[in-house]
Parts: C-alpha cells; structure tokens; sequence
C-alpha cells in the first residue's frame, strides 16, 4: 500500500483496516502480504495468467442499488472471471482502490468484508494494494494465477461444438429487476437479484475445461458479443442454436423476464456481468456441466440461428440486430 | 483488455492502437500479451514480487505541467520502484486506464509512445490492461517481477549502516521550478525539470542490493516519512547524519533550491518522486553507487542527526519538524 491520499479515514487506518480483514498470514503461497512495498508470492508452477479488471462507480455501478460489500465481491469475481476463462487457478489479488472524499472508516470495513468473503470463496487471497483519493468510489482489481495448459481464444476449430457453463440473462434480469423497483419475495426474483449482485467467477469450471476445450472466453458483455470475440480470434464462424440456448437457460429468467417485459432470449444474448463461460471443444470431450448450444463451422462471424433455421447475425449488442 | 467505456476514441480502435505501440511478440517470457482475456507468462523461477500503484488527474498529477507520455513514464517507473526496493527483476506490466470524455486517438496514441519507452527503458513490457470511461485521466499500474532473495522493510538491524542510492530532492525542485513559471535553460534546471518528468526506477540498483543489504524501501514520499516507515518495520531507531545527507545530495539541488527559495535538506528530506532507494547493511557489504546517509541503532523511530549533533524527529513530512 504506496501513497495514499485518501481523506475522512487516514491512510494508516484504513491500511490497517484492510490488512486485518484480509491478510491471512501463512494463506497457501502468499510468503508476505499487505504491508511491504510489494507483495511476495511462493515460487509458482506452470504458466502465469494474469489480468485486471476496473469497476468504477457512475460507469460500471451505482451505488444505490449495490452494497458496498457486493462492489466488493463483484470487482473481485468480474476480475477473476478472465482466470476462469482460461482455466487458471488464482494465486492472489492485488485491489487498488479510489476513494471518494468523506469515505468513512465505517464504509471501507464494509467494503473489506465483502472483498474478504469473495476472496475465500474464490481461494484468491487478496495480498495487496493501493489506495488513493478519487472523486467517487473505483476497483481495480489485478489477479494472478496459474495454468498448466491455458485456454485462449483463438483455438476454435470447424467441427468443434460450443459450450455453456454457469448462466447467462440472469444477472441481466435482477438488475431490470432492481431498476424497476420491485423486490420480489419469491425465489426467481431473489436467484436473479443475487446473480447480479454476487456473480461468481466458475473457476472450478474452468479448470475442468482445460484439458478438453479448445477455446474459452467469459461472457462479460453478452453472450452475442463474446461469442463473436471468440469467432473472430479463432478465424471461424459460431452457430448459436437458439432451440440449444433456450433450452440452456434457467427457469427462472423466463418469469423475471415476463415481468420486466423483456424476452429471456434477448437478455440471454445481451445481458453480462452473470460471468458465465463460453467454450469450444470436440462433442466426444464435453465436460460435466457443459450445455451444448451451438456449433462452430468454416467462415467468419457469430449467428444466432433460428429454430426455423433463419440465422440473424449477432451484433455487438443484441439491440442492434432486426427482429 | 476488456469491458472498454471510452468514448472519443473507441474501444476496439483504443485496443488496437494500444497492442501495436505496445506487443512486443516473443518479448522475453511473454506467451501473449494483450488482446485475450489475461495475459499469459512463461513460468519463472524465484519468489513473485508484486506491486500496483495508482496515478490519478488531479490526485497525483496536473496535466498542465506534464505531457501526456510523460504520465505513461511516471506511471510505470512509480510502479516498478517497488520491485526495485524489493530487488527484483520485472517480468511485465498490465495497466488499467480511465479516459476521460473526448480523450482522442492522438492523445492515446502520445500516453502509449510514453508508455513504450518507458517498458523498454525498465525491460519490463506492458503485457495487458484494461480501458474504462472516467471522469479524468488515470492510470493504474500493476507490476510482477521475480527474485531469488527479496528484500523487505523488515530486516533492518542495529549496528547497520543506511545507503541512499539514486537522488532524493532533485524532483521536487525540478516540480517547483515548473510550478515557478520559470523554465531555466541551464544544465541544472533541466537535470531537475527531467529528474521530475521522468524520474528512473532503480531496478538494476535494487538487484545488487540483494545479496548485500539487509532492507530497503523506495522513496516516493519523501525520505524523511520512508526512513520512519523503515524504521517502524524493523522495530529499529534510523539517524540519517545530517553532514553524510548533504553531502550525498548532487550539486545542482543546491542551485534549484535557491532559485525556488526552499533549502536543499527540507526538499531532500520532504520530496517525493525521485524513487530513490534507501538500503541498510553492513558497513563491510556496501555496494557500488551506495552513500552512507546515516546508521540503525536499538531504539525506534528515526531523526536527522544535526552537523552539531543534535537529533531532530523525521516527521511524516519533514515541515513538521521544529528548526
């Protein structure tokens, strides 16, 4: 922790703070913590992978519909989600935090506990950080992990089928949920609500692609545009079946989607931050919990095809293609 | 690079520009670099070194007084000093990057030049990042790098003698002589005015302290404040020797100073910026480029030894200090 200049709570306080609620002296191959100019961490096998990821309030999140222990958990979970994609086991996060003027002692414990709960429950110990004074409250989080054999994007092959794990429309559906300002008490509201505020990284579902697929990427911006990231670093054209898809998504998503009065399959495509997985592999490999929803064929681009074979091309956003 | 916000340029143009200033293809130990969701590094051997640190408009910076790839060199070299008081040697940088409304292609286009010499000049290239929509400019840095025997705040021991490598002061002259109006033409000014704009992490300096120091820290908040926090690590008493101090500090700091009606010892004492390196260890072991500054004794805290003998405390900042 370097430089801070943060106000409301002093910088050695709020060190202080975020080394107790996160520094767990001995965490398997953390040699040294919050504290020092750096953070130290045991020899590690196998390839680095490594990535950050900011969250920053009036462009990523506001913060009446958000605790500040969920900005917490998600900054740390959206960032370890580029692990999951491909197939690394985290080592560490390092958080540089903004803080807004008047932040208080108060508000930074809240935010170190959800960060606290969202590092065990990733096995990513948080081991240092920055903090600095900013007009309003910013993440940025940076995980390292580890892969022997690390999925990338260019790796889709004609032939391959493709690959859903986690869900996708429903961290999209708590959050129109939110906006419209119901809080339902029934189970599908709370899942959806939940989706978005606690998202989680499928680390463990990563790892179990590693050794089968051939390319991955995490659904971050919509499962239509990261499907069309992937095809365009791999050279091919995807084929999304929308009979496959539909048949892929939660329960749930078609109630929520009904009562903010939006179709499932448009908040499937569009919605992000649910942190879902999307992989390429040889139909014979597909791993447990991979739902099959599409195929991978010579060509260019990313098509949704129709349950009448019609394919509409998947844009960047969903609201962008004709109906 | 993912989840872009910016707007002026756009994302997929901000990405491109950014992987070709700065992807260096097959850099040493780099498998990929930017444009897939993590970046990917050859294993390495040593324990992990690992740092982040911020640069915000407005916090830690004006844009009046430094050119854009001068933030990017700053940024870097602020953030590698921490591997280089831990005595490691770089592996890479990801850095994340708020642009403000309107921020263009040429402004980028400046921020990545900087950014690329500034890799170059440490060995250490910018491996990934990540581009969100800010209010203003910022710039957050992580750096990982590798040592076979890191060096901590820690070890410090009485009976040790402390080193200053590098310049301490010279920055915050040349930053007050910008602030000034004056932009002096003499060798002096401009050593000052560069010692500021682009200040040098001490990498190779810090490797060879390594194997001979016994702790170390970087200055970047001034040496007063860093000698304490030396001190407090290690539950040891530091006493810079005031006649040691100045005679270790370069020539032209006494010329700025007086230009800028500040003594020479406060802006040494006070200055951040300059990422020198402050080292204890046994006078016997002393490496090249090291000046003795002062010694480590039993006790805690640390004071300015005056030329007649009397200690003054080292504040948090040395305008603290009764004179």
């Amino acid at each position: 922790m370097t430089r801070a200049r943060a106000r409301g709570i002093r910088e050695s306080e709020a060190i202080r703070l975020l080394a107790t609620r996160l520094t767990r002296p001995r965490a398997d191959g953390v040699r040294l913590g919050i504290g020092d100019d750096a953070a130290l961490l045991e020899p590690a096998r196998g390839v680095l992978v490594w990535t950050v990821d900011s969250c920053l309030e009036g462009s990523h999140f506001e913060r009446g519909l958000l605790e500040l222990g969920d900005v917490a958990w998600k900054a740390l979970h959206a960032a370890a989600s580029d692990l999951a994609a491909m197939g690394a086991k985290p080592l560490g996060a390092i958080s540089a935090l903004e803080l807004p003027p008047r932040f208080s002692k108060r508000e930074l414990d809240a935010f170190a506990l959800g960060q606290g709960r969202a590092a065990r429950a990733l096995g990513c110990p948080v081991v240092g950080g920055n903090i600095a004074r900013g007009e309003r409250l910013g993440v940025t989080t940076t995980v390292l992990g580890v892969a022997r054999r690390p999925l990338q994007r260019d790796g889709a092959r004609s032939g391959d089928d493709v690959w859903l794990l986690g869900n996708v429309g429903l961290a999209a559906a708590g959050f129109a949920l939110l906006r419209s300002g119901r809080v339902p008490k029934d189970r599908a509201g709370r899942r959806a609500i939940d989706a978005w505020r606690r998202p989680r990284a499928l680390i463990r579902e990563g790892r179990s692609l590693a050794a089968h697929a051939t390319a991955a990427i995490d659904v971050s911006d919509g499962l239509g545009g990261d499907v069309r990231h992937l095809a365009e670093a791999s050279g091919v054209r995807i084929v999304l079946e929308e009979r496959e898809l539909v048949r892929s998504l939660p329960r749930e998503l078609f109630a929520i989607a009904r009562l903010v009065r939006r179709e499932a399959l448009e908040l499937a495509l569009e919605g992000g931050e649910d942190y879902a997985l999307v992989a390429t592999g040889a139909r014979a490999k597909r791993p447990r919990g991979a739902r099959r929803i599409g195929h991978v064929t010579k060509g260019r681009g990313a098509v949704l095809e129709r349950a009448d074979g019609s394919p509409v091309e998947l844009a960047r956003g969903f609201d962008h293609l004709a109906r």
